[in-house]
């Protein structure tokens, strides 16, 4: 099936710079594209990329004007872009066939209208789901788990019992939400774990990434707030209240009791001590190590997390270091060299 | 239903300070509590907390009398106030319901007394578990795999073949208990994997968190000691021995062939190098990256880990280090100065 | 089942050295072989281990003559001693039963000769499987993915929709390939996801460790370059173009839009920025931040990744700086003194 440059630029309801007539066969980011195919670039820095790259076409925001390849301006080119792979690689839409027989459905639950529970998934006693939910595959959802409307769980998650979710939630596979929280007492040489009569709490329109763990509390909730995404692989231990709209991102790690503001962003691999508290809006650096509160509107970066300026000045101080060294070494035998002068001049 | 202080008291077995005839609705952390809840605190440092928190009373240990609401002191404040929140939502119960005809069950296993096996689990050829076990839905038990008495596998969770497991243990979703270890030779320009004829050996009283993998040894075990608690996203790699009561947190890596002593404690997202031995109640803080063997009860910090004060002096010097080198400069100056005095003198 | 040790020495074709007649009733590494076992070491370094651990005989090259206990040379020890491993314990053979009446298999799904598909493992629409494959329970393989032959994916792994995998790849228990890229724009307050309009491709001889996440591109593929080798909880994030030959060990996390090129080496708990491109046969070591791009050859080290040897110099300069610190007070105290003598003598 091949395309028109000039029916993409319809399709987008673009301005069409060049060659209309041109076939388009496929759509591709920069380092990827093939002839045929039409690209993005969304800053006149791409020039250059555009001029090696092998697309036939670019889709550019207005005030771009790239040259050698004909090019269609958009008002949001993500958007458009979207809209022209989806054009040549249609999404694949879930089928709303309801409860599969295939599920193991406990006789307590109950699903919301227009909800799709897959061959294989699991609903346990006095689960409740709303409308409009996908229960994919091989999906848990133990007893007394709640979903709201409009939720996704993906293949393979697991929902321990009494897990609460908003709505518009989206769960990404092998996720684990209620867990057991990580907490002993060392009690004649055994370690004996703390209650878990706690659970989870998901407030609406979060989404929790492939892998992430995500601990119930104690006696209560473990919480996440509306609005807030975490990556794959993130770790949120017992009793941790998260706010809203923070972006979490892979392989961080929240151990117990912390509570965090809004709009919060971690990096990958960040890692919080037990019960720190991290102000609205602070930004933590990939890797960071925070052990103490951190205040509103900080940035903070390094083992332990410092903030940012004061761990630059550190870093660059450190890198010196040797050339210090040896600086400090030719000092000290200025000095000494001084000091013998300095004593035969008194002799 | 609503429940009057004093028959709270009573159900702890604990001793009334204050009017019992008020209500109670819940039981809540101070964090988290509202009006009509009970709440706890075990020092007395706490005592500001309670007066800003919203809760109705409050459990605590003998020798701590707060001021501003009815309390009961007990003997053991977080046993009590377990029970008060069982009392309140009542932990749900695992059904006795057998080996369910939903469950994929091999013709050659073997399921002891009372072991529960849910819908859409699945026991390969030859596996052989004790009596009391429940294995959740989606657990996958492959063959020749074996579990001893009152043994936990939440959903999901995955156990190659050969795997064996202790008496009373718990394992979380979507753990992987014995792939392929990550052992590889160059040969010819492709990585050619390494034997892969080990197995997982799991002791007694061990928890394996949720997303946790621990890799099969290359000709024989890869062992986990009796009574040792590890986190989710732990990673163990192949022919690791961990020892007695270890505990682990989450995302630590330990890679391949590394043993420990009994009571070893590694923080959260710690990493081991392949081959080191850690002592006997070694502590590892966290993020700690440790590439020489540990001695017994050392703690140890940083990457590379390094022992504790040392740590802490070199940190220290860093932090002064920039005003050391304004400082350093300055000292330069007045040197060259005294050159110039000294040579000029001796002119 | 006793063997004598001619018998074994007859078994991998090697030059038995010392009684053929002696008992052998298993075979173990040095640090786990009990009496009657046979072990294997590989360099004369070993002797003393062998000297004082239990094994009755042991296996090693040709050059290593050790004493003290029967002997047998090979060419390929690890060979060698995998073919004793496997006599005394049989790996389990994976059986041959087609596609299982207890899998849930769409009517658009197409599945390649002595392919084996397990019970409770799911197919969605037009999904195809090469010959030869292994699809173990609770696979869940969403629509339009695609195996070539000979591939083998563990319990629980899930591969959302489009995956596209090579021939004889490995994808362990729990791995997700597909899931959501984890990009986001702040708009009025919210965070609204990037488009999801790609997918993950997968060379031949790829193996995917268990637990490992690898993120869909925004409008093309994630790639994994053929013969590439990825550990446990490896996190690949979205439009990441892995290279050839990789070894990526455990707890990496690799962020959005990154490159590798041929034979690169990540050992566990790197952490790639977004966008960063890694040279050919780049060493990143463990725990190494990495924030700039790196050429080919290069060996990188810490937080932030730096070039080996400047880092250790580094390093070595930050542990003597306590003492610097000492001695440069000491200087400023002697400059001080001789100040104060040089403006008595100018006096």
């Amino acid at each position: 099936m091949s395309t028109l440059l000039g029916d993409i630029a319809q399709l987008v309801d673009g301005q069409l710079h060049g060659d209309g007539g041109i076939p388009i066969v496929g759509a591709a980011i920069i380092r990827d594209a093939q002839e045929g195919d039409i690209t993005l670039a969304d800053k006149s820095k791409f020039q250059h990329q555009l001029t090696v790259c092998l697309a036939s076409a670019v889709i550019v925001p207005a005030g771009f004007e790239p040259t050698g390849l004909p090019f269609v301006t958009v008002d949001d080119i993500h958007d458009s872009f979207a809209k022209i792979v989806a054009f040549f690689r249609p999404p694949r839409r879930q089928q709303a066939f309801g409860v599969s027989a295939a599920a193991h459905v406990s006789g307590t639950a109950v699903v919301g209208s227009d909800t799709v529970v897959c061959p294989g998934a699991t609903l346990g006693e006095d689960v409740r789901l709303g409308a409009r939910c996908v229960v994919h595959s091989g999906v848990r959802l133990m007893d007394g788990v709640q979903l709201g409307d409009d939720v996704v769980v993906f293949p393979n998650a697991v929902l321990y019992e009494n897990t609460r979710v908003g709505h518009r939630v989206i769960i990404h596979a092998c996720a684990v939400i209620g867990s057991y929280g990580f907490g002993y007492q060392l009690i004649e040489g055994r370690h004996r774990i703390s209650a878990q009569l706690g659970y989870v709490e998901i407030g609406d329109d979060v989404e929790i990434g492939a892998a992430t763990t995500i601990d119930r509390g104690t006696y209560g909730p473990t919480s996440i707030g509306t609005g807030t995404k975490i990556d794959n692989q993130v770790q949120v231990a017992h009793n941790c209240r998260i706010g809203k709209h923070n972006v979490i991102c892979a392989l961080a790690g929240i151990a117990g009791s912390c509570t965090t503001g809004d709009y919060v962003v971690m990096a990958g691999q960040v890692g919080l001590r037990d019960h720190t508290k991290i102000g609205h809006r602070a930004v933590l650096a990939a890797k960071a190590g925070v052990i103490n509160d951190i205040p509103d509107d900080a940035t903070y970066v390094g083992i332990p997390a410092t903030p940012e300026r004061e761990q630059f000045v550190k870093l660059a101080a450190l890198s010196k270091l040797p050339q210090m060294r040896k600086d400090f070494r030719d000092l000290q035998k200025q000095v000494a060299q001084q000091q013998r002068s300095q004593t035969k001049d008194a002799a």
